[in-house]
This record gives structure tokens, sequence and C-alpha cells, in this order.
């Protein structure tokens, strides 16, 4: 029996690295890609890729009081980002693959990001509640990071975007309450994660948008 | 004589607490208003209003190293913050509210903060100069991180902006030197954010600047 | 023996305070030449110069969890970059002064914060990789508040800059090689500092750059 419950453990942690890997990969895949439609320079792909990929999990090791964060102590995820930059830089992607490619990998972070945020401020002791909002601030911090270093409004602003932070919120609340009724596996987590990212890329596809103040205030002369 | 200083004591809880919810709901305020006049949707009001009134008392508790940070672990403030950027959504304010309900918001906020900034980094141990600075740097922080997300120049370093830092050092001031001699009370609290938040207001009505670079560089062609 | 050793060592202490020291005059010179150039107040020239003089090492302090950072126990460094503000305020320089200016304050901080950064990560028990890592970070981030608080895109980014980053990174490393080997000596750390300045300077002399990505994506309409 034990012996079961260390396996399933076991099985969560591989899991859970795997999920943060991924989530790294693809945020820096985010970074990079924003780096080349701004004709950044090679380190400042990697700059980028670094600060989106890394930025979230930085932003919530600080505040769960986790000092140094895990990515200056675990090198695997600061090599994972600049390799993924690299990668771009030899690849050369077009115009288009760049833009549509931004946004997926953009998604497949924010999903993976939400479930490990939540699992590893959960795991630090901080209430339920509280490790749902950590695990939304994961996986916003990296994006709001690389777009405010590239001087652009934060995606989870920006009037245009479609739903950006609801997804995020959304999957982190799924993986605490997974956590609260002890529900949390490998397979619960990696469902959560695809339920943040489907709900995102649906929000992207069919433009759901939530609504602006009715009565907007007229352009008068200031 | 010690249930008399306990009653003291108590009343400087409850009105500390109070400030602070105060100055949570007038930062979030101010964060909402000028998300309806960039037409951010429901959501992006929501984050504006939720980092500038909660970003600057979690920049503070990071520095006395006060994890998870307040604003994470007692969530009526970051519900007050919310519901006001709802409330504000609902009542669709016109566009000459929205700029001077946001100046004012912002000093109400700036006033409260820079008081019970200082007096929660006194209580946890630092010395009064440091308290100071941290309470003004709690009152900045927020309206920085609000204005840095919309994609503006914080109002602190604005050079069309009137006296900002100021008013806020003041208070922090006046409370740490409260603070050191024993004479922080709730009444004397309330008054050290009511001078600040005075000064503010004032330094807008009658135009206080500070004085720029004198002999100001020409023009010249780079 | 041992005196011998003490005194090594008090010496490596002494010339690490005072690289400090330089580094903060340093990067408030160049958040104060900025902000002239910015047009910026007095108490604006005042916040640039601090944020960026001090940011970089809040920041590291952070990260390895000493808190409050020093920039705010020690007020030695806040009063040194408020005093360099105001100087370069009553000195008025010109135009053409202040844009060479702050390329060259801001590569001399560069290279002096990456040296005493990465020593001060080390000396906190982190190892050699951890602290040099932290040491470019130390470096490069007063630069970036600076550049983001003033509207910018930071210097580490920017397309049109020379190598910035990889001097740091270089100086970073060289200290952590040094302590790692325990040869880190108050001589050998000065001259790490001044390999870094000299890489970024004749950087920018002879326009070293980083290549950008090959192919280029086509103007097409999005």
């Amino acid at each position: 029996m034990t012996q079961v419950l260390a396996q399933w453990q076991s099985a969560v942690d591989f899991a859970q690295r795997g999920g943060e890997l991924l989530g790294v990969v693809s945020f820096a895949a985010s970074g990079a890609l924003l780096a080349v439609r701004k004709n950044l320079d090679i380190f400042g792909m990697a700059v980028l890729a670094c600060g989106c990929a890394l930025g979230g999990g930085v932003i919530r090791d600080l505040l769960i009081g986790r000092t140094p964060p895990a990515a200056f102590t675990d090198l695997t995820y600061l090599c994972a980002a600049a390799l993924t930059a690299f990668a771009i830089f030899f690849r050369h992607p077009s115009h288009r693959l760049t833009r549509s490619g931004l946004e997926i990998f953009d998604a497949i972070g924010l999903g993976l990001f939400c479930v490990t945020g939540t699992a590893i401020a959960y795991a630090h002791g901080t209430g339920a509640p509280t490790a749902a909002l950590l695990g939304m601030v994961t996986a916003i911090g990296g994006g709001v990071i690389r777009d405010v270093l590239a001087g652009e409004v934060p995606a989870v602003l920006r009037p245009d975007q479609e739903l950006y932070a609801v997804p995020a919120l959304f999957g982190a609340a799924a993986t605490a309450t997974l956590l609260h009724f002890g529900a949390y596996r490998a397979w619960s987590g990696l469902l959560a994660a695809a339920g943040a990212i489907t709900f995102r890329l649906l929000a992207r596809r069919y433009n759901w948008r939530a609504p602006q103040p009715r009565h907007r205030p007229d352009p008068q002369p200031d």
C-alpha cells in the first residue's frame, strides 16, 4: 500500500517536473518569438526567453520565501530556456509562424504553469486559496515580464485580447481543489493543465472577450 | 493602566486595518479608473485595480521578508480591490469624473499607505529610518506598478506632474518619528495620513512642482 | 600567517565596499543623466538615480533571502545615490556630455556590480554558478529598472545596442571562478571588474553586436 502511494507520488513528481520543463520551453519559445518580431539580436532573444520562462517561477518563489529561487539553483530550467532561444535563432521562422506560434506556446506555458505553480505553493504549506492565487501569478507573471521588457502592454491587459487571466485562474482553482481534496495525481493535474490550455485557445479561436465598461467616456478635450 | 494601554493598542490596530482597507479601495479605484480611460475590459480593470491596490504592500512584505505577503494570505484585501473594480465597471463614470477621480483616489491611497506601510515595517523590527523608506516605497509602489503595466511613465517621474514622492516621504517620516518617540496612536497616525493627502492635493491644486535642471541641454542633433 | 590572511580578507572587504559604493555612484549618475535627457525634475532625477543604483542590489538581496535588503538598512548607499543626483542637478551638464556620460557611468556600474554581486551571493552560501548568475542579474537589474521606469526598452534588449549582458556575464563568471578556486583578492576582483568595463566600452567603441536572426520575417500584412 505504502509502496503504491510512493509510486503515485513519484509519478506525480515526475509529471510535475516534466510539466514545468515543458512550460519553461513553451514560454521561452514565446519570448524568443516576440524577440524575433522585435528584431532583437541573439542575446536579446535569450534574455527575453529566460525572463518569460523563469520570471513567473521566480516571482512565485520570492512570494513563498523559497530563496534562492529554483531557477537560480537548478540550472536545468535556464539551460532549457536558452537552448530554446538558440534553436529558434537558427530555425529563422517566418513572420506568420512567429505570430501564431507565440500565441500557442504562450497558451501551453500558461496552462502548465498555473497547475505546477499551484502545486508547488501548496506543497510549501500555503492554504488552497493562496496556492491558487500564487499559481495564477506564476502563470501570468512570465508573460507580463516578457511584455513589459519588450515595451508592450501585457497581454493580460490588452483591450484587443481574448480571455487570458481567466483560463489561468480556472486551471489554478481546479488544481487547488484537487489538492485540497487529495485528488491531485499526475493525470488529474495534466487534465487541469489541458483544460486551461483548451480554454485559452478556444477563447482566442472564437474571440471570447470580457465586456468593457458600457457607457464609455465621451472623447472630450481634456 | 495596562488595560488603557491595551485599549489604545487595539484602537491603533483597528484604525490601521481600517486605514489599510481604505487605502486598498482608493488605489483599486484609481487603477480601475485608469483602466476605463485605457478602454480595458472588466478583467483588465480587475488586474490593474489589484496590482495598484496590493502591489505596494506586496513589495513591502517581500522587502521585510514576510512571506507569503499579506495580500495572498488575507483575501479581504484582494476581494475589496476586485469589488471596487466591479463597482466602477457598473457605474460607468464619465470622462471628466474618471480623470479627477483617479487623482483624488490616488492621493488618498498614497497618504494612507505611507503611514500603514511605515507602521507595519516598524512593527516587523526595522529601525525608524528604514521603516520610513519602506513606507514611502509601499505608498509609491502600487502606483508605479499600475502605470508601468498600463504602459505609462509612472506619475512619480512624469515631468508634468506635481510633487508626488515628497508628500509620501513626508507622511512616512512623520509616522516614523511618531513611532520612534512612542507617540503613534490611532489619531496621530490618521493625522499624518491626512497631512500627506492634503500635501499632495494642495500640490496638485496650486501646481507645486520641483525645479528642473537649470541650464537644460540645447536640443542639438545627436 | 593567520594575520596575513586576515589582512588580505579585510583588504578584500574594503575594496569590495569601495567597489560597491563606486558602482552605486556610477549607476546613480547614469540614472540622473537619463532623467536630465527626459527633462524630469529634481525628484524624478533622485528617484531614477536611486532606482538604478540600488535596484540591482535589492533584487539580488531578495533573491538570496537577505531581508531587508542592504540598501534599506545601510543608508550610505541611498545617500550616495541621492547626493550624486543633486550634484548632477547643480552642474547642469550639456546635451553631449549627458549622452556619453550616461554610457560610461553605466559601463562602470555594470563592471563593478557584476563582481561585487557575485561575491556577495557567494559569501551568502550559493554555489559558484548560482553566484555568477546572481552577479549578472545584479549588474543588469539596475539599468533595466531605470529604463523601464523611464519608459524605454532596456539597454540589454535594444536592437541598436552593442553587447551588454555578455560583458556582465564575463565579469561575473570570472569572479565566480576566482571565488571557486580561492583566488579572489582585492586586486583580482578589481581586475575582473576592469575586464568587464573594458569589454563593454570596447563593444561600444567598435560596435560589437550580436547576430540577429538571419532569415528575418518578411514584412507581410497581418
